[in-house]
């Protein structure tokens, strides 16, 4: 099974990596582009003999992402399991 | 007009990073991880008066992908369009 968590900078804290590139992408002739903001995908591949009970893989998931996928102080992550 | 592009390492490149991830969620103790890979993903912001052709809008934000947002050598990328 394949689940997959996105990690965002919290809306309130400034992202410069997304603001250079919309610099870079005005510089590069888009023009339109208001805000850029980037985060991280992770998708994970659960062992289907770990993935049964799907409530308890999403608690199992946002364990790993307070410890390790995301950093709650200045990221907010959401969770999806695809079938 | 909100727009996502998802960028990804294509699936025969390795990925060190998520490898890492992988080894390090088994050392924290969750079990059944059997594969973890790491993307990016950028949200842009567009305007609403650059945002009426959405045929031009992709095509526009492929370019971007190409040209900046993503290394096509060695990733993939796919555009959403939120209204």
């Amino acid at each position: 099974m394949k689940a997959t968590v996105v990690v965002r900078l919290k809306s309130e804290v400034l992202d410069p990596q997304g603001d250079a590139v919309r610099r870079a992408l005005g510089t590069l002739g888009f023009e339109g582009v208001k805000d850029v903001r980037i985060g991280k995908i992770v998708e994970i591949e659960i062992d289907e003999a770990h993935a049964k009970d799907a409530a308890g893989l999403k608690a199992r998931l946002a364990k790993m992402s307070d410890e390790m996928l995301a950093n709650p102080v200045i990221e907010d992550y959401e969770i999806k399991l695809d079938s």
